[in-house]
């Protein structure tokens, strides 16, 4: 049996992720990882070591036997990849024009405007004036973001003089990241609609689900969002999935206001958000992506239980997570570990945890990933 | 970080399952299997190519980083393993007298009578006098077994003539496996109850299961088998884990009659009934075994629906697998392949349903059995 082969580009804990739903359906994936430390390398059926900048890299990641499909973990993807996949006539999804949009919030925005789609006030600033002007029509508050590379609250400020961002307005003019200003949005909760889509078209939605961030880290996810209309909002991201012709898994984060729900950011690819249906929906984010872009048919997405919470672990004391295999004693806390390095603040795994009631499941999800993290002392 | 390593004699299908619950806990699974092509060997973390029999092969599975322990996917482990993992200081679970009970068929008889367990009534033969006497006080027809290498159907013979098993009889009088005889149990159908046990002594038991074997090979499974007194079937699996000290998963096939239910067969590894926890329990059975045999608290085997059916694709007509990806529509069919050859009636994969009415769940799993198999074309 000559397994297909699917070709990932980078090498951390959601190509890692990817790897079980790999086995199962028969497929090798062949993960282009930084290096044999990458949380991806030991999970892998196959890896190349390099980075995509890396042309012999990407060679390497075409090499026969062919992949079926090339996909990514992140929107970091040099142009030349996309040449080098249609040069071999191997498929990469989600493809150049999809992933500028997840690459640059500008272009997003621009675009999800142009589809008339839910969004916050915003504007690209080149010039403290602009800053100001935008303060001005917007409270005298805004969020500010550099176009691209942000993530995780990196590139992100909250903003009320033009000169908070002089820094980056130089460095725009210089031809750097643009500049973008967004409505300081007074959102009652932030929300993620996950969807899949193939390049034949097929569409489907998880459950819509609360995420609750602290300094603009995700920490934990509740699935289904408790009380909202989820094929109001599940149809924003399908909107979204289809207008800008995604291939893969799509995250829309959202949030949710007293006059509705609008675009906060995309994700082209397995989300954070989307790692409860690890354990808590019949087909997993991780599956889905795999079926997704290798044009299968998509699986189903409802969720196997009443509610089921994500809680982050964060790098904290403890060094060898696995030492906290022992600890955690609740019998139904399923735990992820990213096999990486422990850094403080740093994602090196989560926890999901399914039940009925939501106050007693988030509890059980917080302790179990408290415990993991650092033992869980109080 | 550095993973604790867990070592894995056999490289099947099982030992192939066992890698995405290890991946998620962080755990580097290092396989010992036959040949690079061996089914588990490009799931593995790291694997050592060679067979149990070779000495050396055991030490490179032993090597640093050591093994925190040593687990298996088959009974068939020979004597010199146990002897090198003591030397190590590295503990082989289930160990080698728990283990014995399941290669060996008259040990496990002459050991569950004396813990007064439940079973069909059954005799050593030596001669085809005593085949004579057990056919006599047994209706005339009785199952015939070698006591040691038979699987699946093999080794296994139904007869009404001491003449039937001449051949064992000079085989075993030549130092070959013994003769055992069994009385036909006139079951109504078969179950197979499935725990798991530490070293610590913890013990959890999955729902029982209805296994509906064709030709002596286990074709489909029914979770929780419908209509059975759990407790009870469990309470004789529980005193089996016990009695005989097994560590990790340990499954118990039964035949339900209708004055009781009587013990069948043992395996001490996961197992085909097993399979269906994959998608259908809280932790499934390979989660649970590793966390077993590596003394961890073991998670909740609760169900996620209220019926799964496991159903088994066994080689036929198709020789590419995955081809079959595209031609499953059912949005709720959870696949799951070797990456073995196809050979006729070889166990090459099997496909998990959840559902609610247990009739037609299980013609869902049937037909998307028969897809994979050969497009299910009636």
């Amino acid at each position: 049996m000559s397994a297909p082969v699917l070709a990932v580009i980078g090498g951390g804990q959601l190509a890692r992720m990817m790897t079980p739903a790999a086995t199962a359906l028969g497929i090798t994936l062949r993960v282009l990882v930084e290096s044999e430390q990458a949380s991806a390398a030991s999970a892998a059926h196959d890896i190349v070591v390099g980075l995509p900048s890396d042309p012999h890299a990407i060679d390497r990641l075409l090499a026969e036997p062919r992949p079926t499909a090339v996909t990514v973990e992140h929107e970091h993807i040099p142009a030349h990849v996309f040449e080098r996949c249609a040069a071999a006539g191997v498929p990469i999804h989600p493809g150049a024009e999809a992933l500028a949009h997840a690459r640059d919030k500008v272009h997003m925005r621009s675009e999800l405007t142009e589809y008339g789609l839910p969004m916050p006030a915003w504007a690209v600033a080149h010039t403290s004036e602009d800053v100001d002007a935008f303060l001005g029509a917007n409270g005298g508050e805004a969020v500010a973001k550099t176009a691209r590379g942000g993530y995780d609250g990196k590139g992100v400020r909250v903003i009320a003089d033009a000169h908070d961002v002089d820094d980056w307005l130089a460095a725009a003019a210089e031809g750097g990241p643009e500049v973008l200003l967004e409505e300081k949005v007074p959102f009652t909760r932030e929300l993620a609609a996950l969807v899949a889509r193939t390049p034949s078209g097929e569409i489907v939605a998880w459950p819509v689900v609360e995420s609750i961030q602290i300094d603009g880290v995700c920490t934990e996810v509740i699935a289904p969002a408790p009380g909202v209309d989820q094929e109001a909002v599940q149809s924003i991201a399908r909107a979204v999935a289809e207008d800008l012709g995604v291939v893969g898994v799509l995250a829309v984060e959202l949030f949710e206001t007293a006059d509705g729900t609008l675009i906060n950011e995309l994700a082209m690819r397995p989300h954070n958000s989307g790692h409860w249906s690890i354990d808590g929906a019949v087909t997993s984010q991780f599956e889905q992506h795999l079926r997704a872009v290798l044009d299968l048919p998509l699986g189903d997405t409802a969720p196997t239980s009443a509610v089921t919470v994500m809680h982050n672990v964060l790098g904290g004391a403890r060094a060898e997570l696995t030492d906290a295999l022992a600890e955690v004693a609740d019998p139904g806390v399923k735990i992820h570990l990213y096999g990486k390095d422990v850094k403080p603040g740093r994602k090196v795994g989560h926890v999901n945890v399914s039940g009925v009631d939501v106050a007693d499941t988030r509890r059980r999800a917080r302790e179990a990933a408290a415990i993991v993290r650092d033992g869980g002392a109080a």
